[in-house]
């Protein structure tokens, strides 16, 4: 049964587990203090066009997360995330474990504006209130949407003009930058956010993901950081290897545009039938309404996610295409799609 | 420069390897709901002689440590560890991160006996001081030796005991049960200890490790933990590949017998040339204590690590086999060593 | 300028204080091992009608809430409360500093009920979300409402049927129970709630709170969790002698039924005026709506606090009185209330 | 029978005692922001002679521990204690319950020198350990001794020229600066240590402890996490008027001098007796190591500490005297000493 359950259901992209092999038994040094580590963090820089930039590598999404808002924030400070942020709901508690509480606003649709910050910040106002410190937005979101570069420069501005940090998770970074209306660039980066998550699990690696820190003050002994929570692979540099490939010559971004591409095809078909769906996304996840027969006929042959449940007779379901989402897949669902929905008239 | 830093210093062993680029776009469940766990976990039960054992995998060795041990305790409780314990030492405090002490004799050789809890127990008598509750302990020890089975029952019967449970970090656990006079077996672990790490990352694997939780009331919930702690792998199968490859038909014992058997023709090498050692390993670690000049030679050729100052003229080095070291590689250094040694006299 | 802010405005009813003198240099054991404690307990259980409670004086509201939760929850636990709960918005992150996410409804009106908390649960289904254990409730809650006895057993039916345990702050207890609506009587506790927070620092203690616990399992090493957190007193017989005093004979319900008094009547000549209030509080707590300018002139004579801001030309602001309110300071602020109402006509 | 079991056997000085009866219905605000706090303060810091100290109340010895330590460190940064210091021991890991290892010499006699740390900092140099980061010391200290003033500049000096944060804990203080040999003022604190602890709890207050932090960078936000940490007091003033007396015209310090001065009077009694000790202590907590018999006679009229149990006809015990002691109490108990010494020849 053919799965669009998710972006990270193949293992990785060939020229890499290529590499992998390639390397016989080469020796490297561990912990991440290797040669191919420092070439993966010298591709990075190079598009984040950021010298001072200090990259680290990760072995998976929420211990990138937490590690990195507990390494920054003080005991007593709190971190505002929407209330569908992966750190809000999906990670088991993974940031309070830290002790640092989640702010969110009472009902959002995904995405973080200033107009919903605000309230927080006046609701947060001395000691007896958590002391909000930190933002973080995915980009693209959990619901598929984008912040584009106009968006994400407002909410940089206010955060900046509120003492708040601001932390993108871009577990999904090149389907955003896949996005044209998003019109984000690898080296707008540096001045928009001061800590960008790039992940590597959901765009065609094994597993890992890199941390980008832009600030001095927050670079210090994350090291050390990474080592106290766990974080830090003894045979680091495979996660080197992996983001070598991955940006020695823009695949990472090839990847996202793929995947997007696949996506936006079945987008489309959906969207021909009348299908209405509960974002309009433009990337890589797609959540269409079905009708609960239309949706019961898909799952005799293709494995997706339930999202939620609209009505009695509707469901929203997630697709979700990949780096090693094949067109002719594609094609195939598309025509068992239509095939379906005409037998339900 | 050819390496005996660690026993992580290569990748895959190339039946691991193979089978990932062999899986191609094969497609799996995330998060270690997979055949390929699954399997994985049949075979460990099958050697543990043991269907109620429950098993996981988890990226590396700190995060399984501090993911077993505070899913267990309560927060006022402590574990006792040996000083060089790597819990103790080794890992940034990251047992302390989760909220618990570590209590250590003032001085031992790395292993822990009734004798040298039994102090610890009697002066942590009230709420004053915190509840010692676990006892932790590594086979092989961090400085190459091994509890033997005799050992082991004894300390398991006193922890029974006390109320104390019993936790074995077995980072190289082949390695011990690769030694004649250890006479462990996997079926013996289920009697002797509550909760087993069964080490990937140092025994061939490109990383991963596996925990077994003997006992019903340690297992609820634990993927929970798993979550929380950022411990839990999205693209999970892949620890499953590895563990299934290395289980299947004994090749984990295979590699753990291999590596001790380089590391024991360089310790013969060196002792007959009358250096002595720190430990009397019989494990892939070895400790010589070598002059000055010895060591300045064979690091212009090698790479080995420090690990201890014991006088001026003398350094204690640690010389450390893998799954991948080659005997061809072994008998070059017992040739150069020779050599250097001599040109000493 | 007479205080309408809080009901811990004033040092300890005096019978505590000519106490603390009567004792002059008589000597007691430390940490809570005392007769005072014993006594205090004593009266408290009878009140309770359960000698099984075990009971414990901590010296604050925020130490007790965390003290209590941490001790009882796993790492992956989380607790639910109200939006405006104590442990959610005014203690700092106090609940999360100890590793446990606070989860909330979107919107409440201070109360949880049974069709609040459903939704919750069906959304934390696995071990991607942390796992909801406990309920936290206050009586009175923040807002001066009340849980009837009736609305009590409805919630902990629930809670039972979903494995939640309940929590029940009660740092203004007899204020609850001093409104005949709620029929509430301290033996009602045992077959209702699991912990119980019984305060005295809002009800004529110099300070502290008593804890307690109904269950075997949740009793165990309390005082190990106690020292851990710092909330054993050294002299911790100040507490017993304290709560000796109020539970002697019922002094302690003697000043909530008093502060609930004092508070009716200035409900009632506010009401009389035609003011609204935020809720119909029939505790010590009071809510008027009142004109911007009528408050700037109340000010003038009177401290009160701002609690929110429906509109641009009213203010919503909490009067609260206690165990020292005089009935003649009551009586004055009224007659000055009229006079200044009258002088904005 | 007569307590020399500690100093906070019993309640307050009388002149706080009656300050407390003198307020009546006196109002304060809340959570220490008050007038009676800002008298303390004042009179702290010009004890100090420092008018940049920020100077906090909390309510006991351990939560000022946690509180400030945890205010202070980062996340995988540890404190330097000795073996007997109270954070190590008798705090049920109250300091790991915020995330910090407590480090500690292999042994040492309850002081701190620079070539005790050393070794300790020379062995954590890598993110692979903590990073050390604050000293802790106690004076006078867990057994009886003191830090001199010169003692204390050598560990000062050696703390900032390595980067570590110095931390006193002077549950005792007066006492400590009580001894001629000493040699401290409060005005030396200021260029000696970074955190102050100024005890209350045993030196004749009901309860309470002041911080003072020394440094702008230290001090920013610690309200916060006081409240983060449960050490706010709803009724703050209360620590406040006890600070006021004990510190309006030096009472603190006379407190001091007279528990040192009944302690000399035992120890000189016991010594001419013939009695050795486990350390030469000259404050207030002398331990005598007494022949079992004649503990066991004390024992029918005395309640005092069993300390250690040096051999097996001897117990190292604690005489603890206090603010409280009456001298007639002291001399009876040498009178009864004497007579029970005699019994045993």
């Amino acid at each position: 049964m053919y799965s669009f359950k998710n972006d990270y259901s193949e293992n990785a992209h060939p020229s890499i587990l290529n590499q992998l092999v390639a390397m016989g038994l080469e020796q490297n040094n561990g912990y991440g203090i290797d040669i191919h580590c420092e070439n993966a963090k010298s591709f990075i820089r190079r598009d984040l066009q950021c010298e001072e930039a200090e990259i680290h590598f990760l072995p998976g999404g929420t211990i990138t997360n937490l590690t990195a808002i507990s390494h920054v924030l003080k005991p007593y400070e709190a971190i505002i995330s929407s209330t569908t942020g992966h750190i809000n709901i999906h990670e088991c508690g993974a940031i309070e474990a830290t002790g640092h509480k989640v702010l969110t606003p009472p009902y959002d649709d995904g995405k973080l504006t200033p107009e919903l910050i605000a309230p927080i910040l006046e609701a947060h106002e001395d000691e007896f209130f958590v002391h909000p410190a930190m933002v973080y937005i995915s980009n693209p979101t959990e619901v598929g949407t984008i912040y584009t570069k106009r968006e994400l420069e407002a909410l940089s501005s206010y955060c900046k003009a509120n003492n708040l940090l601001l932390f993108l998770d871009g577990a999904r970074l090149p389907m955003a930058l896949a996005v044209p209306e998003c019109n984000l660039e690898m080296k707008d980066f540096q001045n928009l956010v001061d800590i960008l998550f790039i992940g590597g699990t959901k765009v065609g690696a094994l597993f890992g993901e890199a941390l980008v820190l832009f600030k001095k003050d927050l670079q210090q002994r994350f090291r050390f950081s990474m080592k106290h929570r766990g974080a830090m692979l003894a045979k680091g540099w495979l996660l080197g290897v992996q983001f070598e490939q991955l940006f020695m010559d823009g695949l990472y971004y090839e990847l996202g545009r793929h995947a997007v591409k696949m996506a936006l095809l079945l987008k489309d078909a959906m969207s021909e039938a009348g299908i209405s769906f509960l974002t309009d996304s433009k990337t890589n996840q797609q959540f269409p309404i079905l009708p609960n027969k239309l949706k019961a006929l898909i799952e005799e042959k293709y494995c997706i996610s339930d999202w939620s449940k609209p009505d009695e007779n509707h469901t929203c379901v997630r697709f979700c295409t990949s780096w090693a989402t094949k067109e002719e897949d594609v094609q195939t669902f598309i025509k068992d799609f239509k095939t379906m929905y005409s037998s339900l008239r």
